[in-house]
């Protein structure tokens, strides 16, 4: 039997819940602690998914015992905050993305996690389906070819809430770092980081980014991306190579399935059954790698971290998207 | 009956005859003319669409009696100098896309139309198709809402032979001219000239642009638009609204559905039937403007092609795609 891995979550909004109804599903994982700045949330949340522990302060979190791993789902304009928090307290860390709000940010994470010889890894959970293995898999078999164009999308239509996360700058608000993140990565995966970068952004009411659309030049190929809160789209992935094509459906991010399209032959769908949503590969990767004694995932290395930050700090400085007391 | 317009045809290629199968099936039209630089050409072209004159010189048709306008189908590279030759002649003009090769060029020809109170129109045929008029009545219905952003994209992969018009620099080859124009009119049409564009290519074996990616800024929407002889791509248009999305499905500048998708709605798809490849929309209307007496299009009016011009060169001069002889 594995090692049981023992999680605690920082933050208890929507994605908390989401995550913690996956990580149930899990074989040998425990959620073992929950803390938020709302007693009533955390006793809410700590009842729902029977949790031992619970806190109305991130700091005290670290008083469980046998405590392994701590999840952190607050808004992104505290992700590097609660992750140098926990780590200084030699705790592993598994932070929600955008990893930070811009590179200076993430470089102190990821020297905070070195310093202290503790894991650190982005939930880039994407990373992790089946599909996205499968996507890899099909393009090293050279089944379409060299990659000439990847297209992208994310879009859904934002209820007008502007206190909420969605559309509050205060909070990191806004296309790009929300959704726009996926599109980015699936070309830097795929891609690597491209030699120029175009962006464009219209903003809505509350200053916020309410679409964003970016073109990455490559060497030999491009990419042309789509984040917004104002139209729902197909948010759907096509990856052109010179002798075919994959297509990763709606929503690309999370889908069960791809169709490849290979010349002059009959498309080709591969489903992966799971009755998860999907974190529970990332959640199987993180405890995968503290079993081994890992500091970092091999397949979401902090480099990686690194540049698609990067990425999108270019992106926001191209479309003009900035964020009071982040860039000043 | 309406007055029987005759046609002329200057430069017999591939699109030459394509265009020739549909003008004979569009009533009270006739081909009348055909001139090509190889008499050979002229005399086969002649033969198979039983067009009583044929000539091995494009100064020579307009001796033809009775000719009422004439197609141009040489490559690109000799619009303008075509165009304005039948201009001065007096005769009517069909010109194919790109109109010319660049805004200096669409110039001299919009003059010497007025100069010379003659109808001058480029052959932009996806303008006339059904399918078009149906998109445009969709969105002024208010069925999608406020256009948000526009997805288009033409790809096929072009065979390598370097000394044909596609990929040979000297006829004005290249994706964006010949395939990415389809793109950039749609969002045209649809959303009028960007109040920002920005371009990326990729250059092949010969020089031309083998792939060219374009974003362009609206001040309340975006569009991202790709056309590339590297990859064979799904060449779809999908048009995102506030409420809901049209889709026309490859390839889009002559599909005969589209398919509009309002917010909690099921699907409408609406079809068109046609026997032609869709040319004979804009036959029919050079034909109607003729028996009017009218010197533009209203659908497809000269400072379209104006505007239409003036992207591609912003897009080639963002781009870094020249001509030689033509951008210096």
């Amino acid at each position: 039997m594995a090692k049981p891995i023992r999680w605690g979550i920082i933050g208890l909004g929507r994605i908390a819940e989401k995550f913690a109804n996956d990580l149930v599903k899990v074989p040998d994982t425990k959620l073992h602690a929950v803390a938020s700045t709302s007693i009533d949330r955390a006793q809410d949340f700590a009842q729902k998914f029977s949790v031992p522990y619970h806190y109305n302060s991130y700091q005290d979190i670290f008083k469980t015992p046998d405590l392994d791993v701590i999840y952190i789902a607050t808004p992104h304009t505290s992700h590097a905050e609660n992750a140098i928090l926990c780590l200084k307290n030699k705790m592993a860390v598994l932070c929600e993305k955008p990893f930070a709000m811009n590179l200076k940010e993430v470089q102190k994470m990821v020297d905070t996690a070195r310093e202290n010889d503790t894991f650190l890894m982005e939930a880039m959970w994407t990373r992790f389906i089946p599909v996205i293995q499968k996507t890899q898999e099909l393009i090293a078999e050279d089944r379409i070819g060299k990659i000439k164009t990847i297209h992208a999308d994310f879009g859904f239509v934002a209820p007008f809430t502007p206190e909420r996360r969605t559309l509050n700058p205060v909070l990191g608000g806004g296309a790009l770092l929300d959704i726009g993140i996926y599109p980015a990565y699936l070309s830097l995966l795929l891609l690597d980081y491209p030699t120029a970068i175009h962006a464009v952004s219209i903003f809505g009411q509350t200053g916020v980014d309410e679409t964003t659309s970016f073109v990455f030049k490559y060497p030999q190929a491009t990419a042309l991306m789509n984040a917004t809160f104002a139209s729902r789209t197909r948010t759907e992935a096509l990856i052109y190579g010179e002798k075919g094509y994959i297509h990763l459906p709606e929503r690309f991010h999370e889908t069960r399935t791809l169709t490849l399209y290979e010349t002059d032959k009959d498309p080709i769908t591969f489903t992966f059954e799971q009755e998860t949503k999907g974190y529970n590969f990332e959640i199987e990767e993180v405890n995968n790698c503290l079993r081994n004694n890992k500091k970092e995932s091999v397949k979401m290395p902090l480099s990686m971290s690194v540049k698609l930050m990067s990425l999108l700090d270019e992106i926001r400085q191209k479309a003009g998207i900035k964020y009071d007391g982040i860039d000043d």
